[in-house]
């Protein structure tokens, strides 16, 4: 393990997620007769476009999902703020969508409350439930720090999409994707999302630099694939995963396989 | 094997395949500092969901692989065409694409063609390399019919969305995606890709109603998940995706796993 | 008057307009209650990009009009396409839109014949009234050449823009614009719309250079400003508007005020 | 004169404007040859629906404006904010913007000094003039209360929409609108603009109903259009916008042709 630049401590994480989720959508999708598949794509595609574009206004970061139910990482807005995206999607779209927000020490926790907010205010597919907002009434003002991992695949130009065909290499990053989230998720109730290309980004709370270590190693062991990351920490996703960002162009400046700028979390 | 309405019959299949490529976009990202992650998934959503805008006009289907890396199938169209899409980028985006074209009996050889064809015109991040269309000078006219499969999973709403942490249910159906595509692309050279919610398109050549069962049940050794599959064929992927989607619906009426209409390639 | 390069030819025009309007949208703005200003302008803008973009496919052009009421002129298309657009309309909005397509000899009395179609299929403030699409059932296949004059001002970067209060400088554009539509309409029966810039595109049907000539005569006698125009004529409006916009870059660089490439139509 | 609830009270106002400028347009639009027609009207409708979704985040209200040089009122915003923006298009758009922003007792020399520091900064043309914020070094942080006047024609459905072509209906509302524009500026320093339908929108600092009658009035006289007013009054375009739209509401409600909610000014 190579590592540079890394400076240890612990901290007490506080993190936000949202859970977006269109309104009785499956339904939607196939009334009064199935939707043309390229129009769903676009609508889709559109929707996710704008709402990166609104959690961007807060420093977060948003993940496509399943595009029917997306997520976001948005520790610096007041919940209620999520009103103006609701209002947008309304004005602009033929769809609705209900929020869930959660607030807790880790992502898959805060995800699991907003989680749970929301399916208390009813099904994902039941006309009558719009526009729901669910924060709950307890939820605190302050925030912590979050840990970015940004992750890609050590000269994928070079070994993979200049040399094998596009199926081939779009499965062997997805398989590398989902053992990274798979791992994140079981070991550091951590999020990770595929961002397009061979970048993987992952949200975690208080994890060190052995723990990416060993989510690399184990990619590396199930699907023979070589990533490094790069580490950063913020109040925000944005703050964090710029840092995260710069340390990977270290990692490809340098080789080194795991890169911090910054103030990152010990490991225990 | 619950399969309603199929007619039996072989026909031979010539699928064209797209892979758009946008031109030199890893350097671009990080240039001159990396850029802001939201601004990167705004384009990337937007310029996939013009992609399906334009695809549809052909009646073709597009799929969003990697983002940077986008998979087309479109029959009906003159590759010459694609200028169009390359205009349309380049007057739109501050990137611009290249786009290579296959044209063989599996989606995968079409899209191997397609590859090497772009690959021969020059690395992805070489920053000369700049809205090549590779078309090859042998491409016939005519093309044959597609197989698409539908699938989707037996009663996620009530088994998994209302009820699991969404990191959870996403796991479970990237997971699914993963093995189905990984199984059709291996046994029958097929491509399948996730479209949203828990929904997963194949495009297929010349497979019948086992092949849909054997995937579905692998999919179900694989990861406890229950897939069921409409299969609709025609001239275009629109066309053979409509019956796909129609035949779905078949299946959730009907509790069948597999249903087709019209006319599907038989078994061998 | 300096003209050069025009060849002068008569021939009989036929020009198919079609009209654009949002179904019950005054209503729609204001209900519950008024709608967020900036989201409406947002939803008119994206929706008048979307049509600029579908009549692209058929090389014909697109006005924004009044937003809500946009007109195209596009020879090269059968009018049953049109329900391509109200499709992507209806899976992308929260609004629908009615199309009235009228086929005439001169613009206006095409566009006059689209408007009363869609009249007569009701008020555009009829709830009851949805996605009609008005074409008639005597609408001959073909259509005949269409002539375009791309207008700009002389200089507006020096004399106008680098020099004056943007509010001034866009009063008298607009006021241009305004008195070479109006007279452009009252003695040729022709379309002409600011297309941004200092840019206005008129679409005429069988006029010739000392039309123009008239034209730009009067806007300086009513306003004081100087224009020059291009003019380009072909079986589409991009085919005649792409010979309009070369020919006014000769204007440009000569200094003549009225400059035609290709076959034009004669003066009477 | 009818006039409903009213209260009459002068304050001092100060208004702050924006100018957005996109960098060396004209001669990207032509080179290396003049671009596709409707590709620009694309990304000029994108770029303002996104400038106007950026404005609204600071309850401001923007103006298409020529397209390639956009106008926007946004009293609370820190003009260093405008980075954002410029961020934006620089990472959505092949084009990039210089901003002028302007703080003044009324909204057409708030324009002036925004025009001016963005003329000092280089020609419009000027290759090298790339994404200046021209902000000034004396900006106040206060701005005050904004007048927004919503203007529409009394029963344009029925009168215009429903009767006339659409070509006539556009140039009467075109040329009431620019009739109001020229008046309002002329007379109070004022800025109005087309947002859509029979829709026009003023900006105004300080001035009382009387004024908006003699507007009203002067249209009538030199147009025949009879224009029905909304007022509003705030600390934002937004909120006095929200206002004027529903004492619009009220005008058609009650039939009076001017109808203001909350704390207008006074006449002199």
């Amino acid at each position: 393990m190579i590592i540079n630049r890394l400076i240890f401590a612990r901290v007490t994480t506080t993190i936000r997620v949202a859970l977006i989720q269109i309104d009785d959508y499956g339904p939607w999708t196939v009334t009064p007769e199935p939707r043309r598949e390229m129009d769903l794509q676009y609508l889709q595609a559109s929707l996710f476009a704008d709402f990166a574009a609104f959690v961007d206004t807060y420093d977060g970061y948003a993940f496509y999902g399943r595009f029917d139910n997306m997520v976001a990482v948005v520790n610096e807005i007041d919940p209620a703020d999520f009103e103006r995206f609701q209002r947008q999607v309304r004005n602009r779209y033929p769809v609705t969508v209900s929020i869930g927000v959660g607030l807790a020490e880790t992502p898959v926790e805060a995800l699991s409350e907003a989680s749970e907010r929301l399916q208390a205010a009813g099904s994902a597919q039941d006309g009558n439930r719009r526009e729901v907002l669910a924060i709950g009434d307890d939820e605190p003002d302050d925030t912590g720090m979050v840990t970015v991992g940004h992750f890609d695949v050590v000269d994928v130009t070079g070994s993979l999409t200049d040399r094998e065909n596009a199926i081939d290499v779009s499965l062997a990053i997805r398989r590398a994707t989902l053992e990274l989230a798979a791992y994140l998720r079981a070991e550091y109730d951590s999020i990770a999302h595929f961002v397009g290309g061979d970048n993987i980004i992952g949200i975690c709370s208080d994890i060190g630099p052995q723990a990416f270590d060993d989510a690399i190693e184990h990619v590396r062991a199930e699907t023979g694939l070589e990533l490094q990351v790069g580490i950063g920490r913020g109040p925000t996703a944005q703050a964090a995963g710029e840092q995260a960002k710069e340390a990977l162009e270290q990692c490809r400046a340098t080789g080194a396989r795991i890169h911090g700028d910054g103030q990152l979390p010990a490991d225990d």
